[in-house]
């Protein structure tokens, strides 16, 4: 069996063991992992400076070395979330529904740990003690595959969480060997052993994952977000939510990437947003009618409706109709989250029942699709599929459920 | 585009239109879809007949032509099922949880449908208007792909069913043209156009499409059920639920395929229940302590311990403790439904705690998994993985959800 099997088969065996702990077990070992992430902040910051030295002599952009380096704040930072996480409720064991058959049978469906949850993720380390942490605090063993770039960083790191986890079965935490592309294929493979996958990075990384694996997966990140700015939007509002939306940090799943705005008010609305875009830097990538309001703009493409820039560029068009915005959106969007803006209840009634994505804002900006803002506590990504979960997911939705059925004896005959 | 594709790409169209439908006009489709079942009973038996008819050319056994066959009262049934369908809550709509967040926004996690719902089934063509029911209720357009000997059967059913279905859209209720594999596999590579794939039928047609789909797949049913019966079980209550789970229905995933007893028990139970078992023509596969109570029993092979029998055969051990009955059924069980027969409160909290099963019992019989018994209305399957869904499935099963959130103008700056 291959090295990367074997690592799963042990978080099954550790699985098992870690499902019934109680509350008490788990928040402990979260306090002692992040004590022991500060105590060994000197270690981890070697091997961290390792990887960053090899990252540069190899070429990596400075923006992707920034997002790999660690700080001794940084560190602080990720002992600080395993902290906060044990602050936060344990999903398993909450009751999700209940009631008494009539037949005198006593059925609960209880949350319990999915089990084994295996995390695959790009450059910045701080990711391998938060996903770390959310899945214990969620009863589930993890097998974290890191990127090669934070190789070194990643294999401290949990070695130094997997010392300090008293309490918790062995292997509860595990770096996925090997840092090759076939250790991905071999997770993707590990039907029976591994009970989802979650890819969190770029669409080309989250896409390959989603159509190779044979473990379930759950699709996060990719996020086309669009604002509609309706006929009877208050346009001031509408002006603060996409430049909001747009430049407050642009690299972002939820940041927005589309403006919509209805043809009556086209004419008022676009000067104002132009300016306000255009101030903050962002390049506007237009059609007919609305480049008409910002002589520098491109015109746009189909490429750019459905691009997620990730940047501070933005596709903006004019519709003549609220359906016409919904068609757009189902036809170029990720549904991952979009926004009205509009004064008229019945057009935010039916811009909400018309689309299909994970969140809809009504006058208020695509940034906030967020477990942090969301009031979770704690967020291992934002999926954007439908099944399981869908939207900001937070510790309950590392958890799947059992039903518990109390009889006396009872026999269907 | 092939065939499939398109039946998929309208199906998509037809899901977007279906969505925003109230309960009322669903249900009115329900009711005319019913009576269109009962009004063209003739047209469907002839097709039904033509099935059959191939179907005994062919060389199929009795057994599967009464599967296949329908019959006026069957008709009725599906009807009556499609009824019963209606009278059931709208989990469209439905708001899952809510807040207002620290700064005034109103949050609401709302169920919506799952948009497309691939059902690839085998002989039954009762099973044509029941997905096809349950799809419609939940505002789900549906892509029915049964199996090649009910062709003719499902091809008038579903005819009948979408020219009934005043108010929905066109394409609600699709049949998946042709019969052989590949429309099958063209189904699975449908992504972005389906959005789950739900087999129902043996074990080989599940793993098959697990294995193969690039769409999310809810597997179900495969059950190796166990019973295990304690040192403190009331042991004419445990003969009770050992029968009730083997004998009344055995063909079914809820069977009891495996019986365990703790061994300072098994000298007074196994007399017992080897008597009740064998006067219901049950066969036992047993190891060696338990064959010492039944000498016309098989011994037990490592197959008999992975079997899903679906017949009246059980797989018969003995063991020394609770423990080493959660490890045989951690290793050889499907994760279905186990049991346990205890009047130790402390045993049965272990049992509970100690398994990852769909559904677990304490002093009642496997059988009572079902979507019915536990009182959900109706039921898609029987769901045997842990993401989205878990245990018997019923409406709410079949939706995902999307959260609203209504603001003010609010930004996050």
């Amino acid at each position: 069996m291959s090295e990367v099997l074997e690592a799963a088969r042990r978080a099954k065996v550790a699985a098992a063991a870690l499902a019934p702990l109680t509350r008490a077990t788990k928040d402990a070992a979260l306090h002692a992992m992040a004590d022991a992430l500060v105590a060994s902040q000197d270690e981890i910051l070697a091997a961290n400076a390792r990887d960053v030295e090899a990252g540069r002599a190899s070429g990596t952009s400075e923006a992707m070395l920034d997002r790999l380096a660690l700080t001794p704040a940084r560190i602080a930072a990720m002992a600080d979330g395993l902290r906060h996480v044990a602050t936060l409720p344990d999903p398993v064991g909450e009751v999700v529904r209940g009631s008494s058959l009539p037949n005198g049978l006593e059925l609960r469906q209880v949350r319990v740990p999915l089990g084994v949850v295996g995390i695959v993720y790009e450059a910045r380390p701080n990711v391998t003690a938060d996903a770390a942490g959310l899945c214990v605090k969620s009863g589930n063993a993890v097998l974290l595959r890191g990127s090669a770039s934070a190789y070194e960083s990643n294999t401290v790191i949990v070695d130094v969480l997997s010392r300090a986890a008293v309490g918790l079965p062995p292997n509860t935490v595990q770096l996925v060997p090997g840092t090759d592309r076939s250790s991905v294929e071999e997770l993707m493979k590990a039907r029976g052993l591994v009970d989802v996958l979650i890819p969190r990075g770029g669409a080309s990384l989250i896409s390959s994952v989603v159509e190779n694996s044979m473990v379930p997966v759950i699709e996060t990140g990719v996020g086309n977000c669009t604002v509609y700015v309706d006929a009877s939007a208050d346009l001031e509002k509408a002006v603060a939510i996409i430049v909001d939306g747009k430049t407050t940090r642009p690299s972002v799943c939820n940041a927005t990437e589309t403006l919509l705005v209805h043809a009556s008010v086209a004419d008022e609305f676009l000067p104002l947003a132009v300016k306000a875009l255009k101030d903050k830097g962002v390049t506007l990538h237009t059609d007919a009618r609305a480049g008409a309001f910002d002589s520098s703009a491109v015109p746009v493409t189909e490429e750019d409706w459905a691009a997620e820039y990730l940047s501070l560029d933005l596709a903006v068009g004019v519709v003549d109709s609220l359906e016409e915005a919904v068609a757009h959106i189902r036809r170029w969007g990720s549904g991952h989250t979009e926004a009205i803006v509009s004064r008229d209840i019945d057009e935010a009634r039916r811009f909400v029942r018309s689309l299909d994505s994970a969140a809809v804002m009504i006058n208020a900006s695509t940034r906030f699709t967020d477990g942090g803002e969301f009031g979770f506590g704690a967020e291992i990504g934002i999926s954007t599929q439908k099944l399981h979960a869908r939207g900001p997911m937070g510790l309950p939705e590392l958890t799947s459920t059992t039903y518990v059925v109390t009889g006396d004896g009872h026999v269907r005959g």
